[in-house]
């Protein structure tokens, strides 16, 4: 039996782009983490090491800075989408690019009770991600985009409760009619059109899932997930698919009893690892097909 | 339009099981980093927050640790199967059992020239990883393992060139006749069956790796996995693909001609990022078809 | 010569306590981080194994979850004033006690425009942190408390210098008269006395070095660290030593030239290392002594 | 009361220097992580922003590079002390400086049985370092040499034992006559003389320090700790003192008696946090001063 060339793909992860606008004397500032592959007829240089039509990874490098001066006023899912439009389009070689953004979010320093105009805090350990998907190879050329969220540390002290689930030999966990529930969300979502106001349905969809984490009462994670999920969907037309990834971050009851004290829900052990892992998504029927949206380069082996 | 519920799982991820066989008293450990992801028929968990099927992640720990008792004697593949089997044989609400065990090496530490009988230093950071997938929800059961390796961190101070690649308008990158090839290596790799040898075929793919990386002349990053991953796959049959992810650890020549001091490929920087990133399959043809193999619960959202 | 045994200590690292308050519907939550480190008469444990006048470190994690419950209602720094006095009061062999605690600060979910009773998303990436010292083993007792902070991301954008330094023959770095400045400060600041409101003077502390970074012009990353310490000594009476140490996170501007683009300090690549770290303390005249305040038990070995 | 400035010292840290030797076909490699902080007549840096007698940590960077030119055949401590000299002897507003060197370790692929020539992959995670700090600020030039190791994971599965401790109202950790002990070991050691054959010892501490891990039965950890530093003091005339830090890197029994299972010390969890930490030093009796040894940049604030 033969061997043949399998997926491929290649391009420059983690250039870490500044922007800043300095029109006026109250500057803005874009701090991201771009990440670029490319698909495309690359067999030449695995098989022979021949890169003639090998874009090297310097080069998208350069790109990405190029492209922060050229297009880089928007949000940063245009900005994505401008540097994959720009890989397919320009380079021949290229069928497929996949652009990969985080954003890192600044607020002003507060003086005197007004933010200064070019003096910034970092602020929160969320990110915002956006990836853009172009596909150039087929009849028709096809375009993905998935904007993101994650490291949103989570916790509900109370309105959660964990029973009724299934008991085999090895169960030995008891029902929780009141217990913590917390995580780190990761959530991402497709939208149907790349036609959108980023920055508002960022918000709304950020709003949307912090407010259906806060306010139902949980019978487990998974309904909680659900609900976030359903319920941006049920807001905006223009997504076609919500994912969400939480790992259950246990927070255990103190024993506080060999002291002679009690402990009414009110002192807890946070625990690293194990966690729980509880993944789902929610999706529109009849939404336009998923392609390689969801094919992270972070997973491909 | 309506919304539905689309791919969802959830498990227990990252219990830390130590596994010491004391039978003599030349003592042996194994030391497991466990994660397990159930799909199946969990509808109701998230509609109306019915745990009646659901089998606590909880009680997916406590397996884990009853299994390294009853069953932790073989190779990390063997107990990731065990564990896949019974969560799909014994619970009905499972109709796909994922487990992924990362295990950590250690060595005897010498004493006098031998190796202790208990005593143990970790050897390495490299991390050996197996999969195992089992699918009963179609017509007949069906299961994948995948074996793999990572955090490789391989460099060959010559042997390596970069040039005659693409130019485009953003392009400055030199030619390089003679660099520093750098990279952490991420491979994992699908067996055709689960009738393997799974320790010595291990040691066996890591050789012939490192040995491919070391040997022949690197034209690009994309050669040399091409080269390692088909080489792979010539000397094991039972191997039905591998896939390659490799980071270029970007190592640049320090310029010293300020000071008037040459540097002929003697003094580098290591840098951390930006890195190129490399990622190639090699497949056998008519390979069996990898259903779930590749899709890791890091990559759902 | 004979060998001695040398400084020594031990305790429990990383007790991770979460505190709720749910005596109404509005829960308040308090996200602790806690370490103790003991000293005293443990000669006869490291020369002998005799554990007799050792208290566990098991133990001392069980008091820091018992006090969580007992005395936990206040600021970080009478937490750990507390746990400090308990050691060195009621175990006869510690003669010196040191608490160190991180606080991970908090925020209501906004539902509606109000924040909610029981939910809540991580505020930040910034730590709080306090540590109280207390020594028994003089003649009188000492104690020491000193407050920080860590992981605030600053950056500027225009309002910073680097001209005029020394050059010698290994120096090619051009003068800068305009840059972007960023760091990650870490502060921690030794109050004279133990009767301080501690959460008010926290605040006002992050707030006086967050505007001092702002506001004046900066020629050097030195200057700009004696101005933020020096203005919160000036502010404070109660503050006898702040110590500063902050990461120049070098932002290079880049060259766009060869694409025919200017860039007038818009696009910045944002590197990782090397770093610049500065480092200063500012005290005060007369200041009572710091005695075992600023050792902590990461810098042991 | 007047504020003043206290202890200050700035300069690069993580400069990653990565020095061939292409002398002849057999490539030899030295894979470092140089920090240098210096110390001298800064105030007016501070103070008024006066850069005149300031290095730039851009120098100070360059010229690690250009020492791993000019002096880099030797042991780390060598190349340290050469930087540390350079700063103090040539820089005139310098009287203090330190230089950290981190040390990665690689080994030669193996290939048919022998090493490769230029082919290496990393050889563990245990870091070798060293420190060189010299003070031209007092009447007489002072010198010091610290060597070091850390990240050496050690584990023995039984001969340790934690019995006989101090009981107090807060303890309810049970007797343990045979238990797991493991940590991840920091070393460092301050050398009396410079006049050393440095890799011969540090290969000579280093299996020290692991055979006295392995073969003393462990009444506690602090048990070993001193047992392993006294034997290297025991050992070399020429090492005055050695520190020690060790995280209890607790391991706990699996209850498995619910399933049926006895579990005789056999399958454990390892656990995250909280942990112990047991800390001491062993000091030659006359040793000279340790002086700035041990002020690591990283402890400063």
């Amino acid at each position: 039996m033969s061997i043949a060339l399998g997926d491929n793909q290649y391009g420059k992860a983690e250039t870490r782009v500044v922007r800043i606008y300095r029109d006026t004397e109250r500057h803005e500032i874009r701090d991201l983490n771009v990440s670029t592959a490319l698909r495309g007829d690359f067999a030449a240089a695995h098989l022979d090491g021949d890169q003639a039509q090998v874009l090297p990874t310097d080069t998208q490098k350069n790109t990405a800075f190029a492209y922060a001066k050229e297009h880089g006023a928007g949000a940063i899912e245009d900005y994505a989408l401008a540097l994959a439009r720009h890989f397919t389009d320009d380079i021949a070689s290229v069928t497929r690019a996949r652009v990969d953004v985080d954003e890192y979010r600044w607020e002003r320093i507060s003086v005197n009770g007004s933010g200064h105009p070019h003096a910034f805090v970092r602020s929160g350990q969320e990110i915002r991600s956006a990836a853009a998907v172009i596909d150039a190879g087929g009849p028709v050329k096809a375009q993905w985009v998935v904007s993101g969220i994650r490291d949103v540390v989570l916790l509900k002290s109370t309105g959660s409760q964990f029973t009724g689930f299934l008991r085999d030999r090895y169960t030995t966990l008891a029902e929780a009619s009141d217990r913590i529930l917390a995580t780190s969300l990761t959530a991402r979502w497709r939208y149907a059109t790349a036609d959108v106001a980023w920055d508002e349905a960022f918000a709304q969809v950020r709003s949307i899932l912090l407010e259906r984490f806060a306010v139902p009462h949980s019978r487990a994670l998974q309904q909680t997930l659900w609900d976030m999920g359903s319920a941006v969907l049920a807001a905006r037309d223009d997504i076609a698919e919500i994912r969400l990834s939480a790992p259950n971050k246990h927070h255990f009851l103190a024993d506080l009893s060999p002291y002679g004290l009690g402990n009414p829900g009110e002192v807890f052990h946070a625990d690293d690892r194990p966690y729980g892992l509880i993944q789902c998504a929610a999706v529109r029927d009849g939404a336009p097909d998923a392609g390689p949206a969801w094919e992270l380069p972070a997973s491909f082996a």
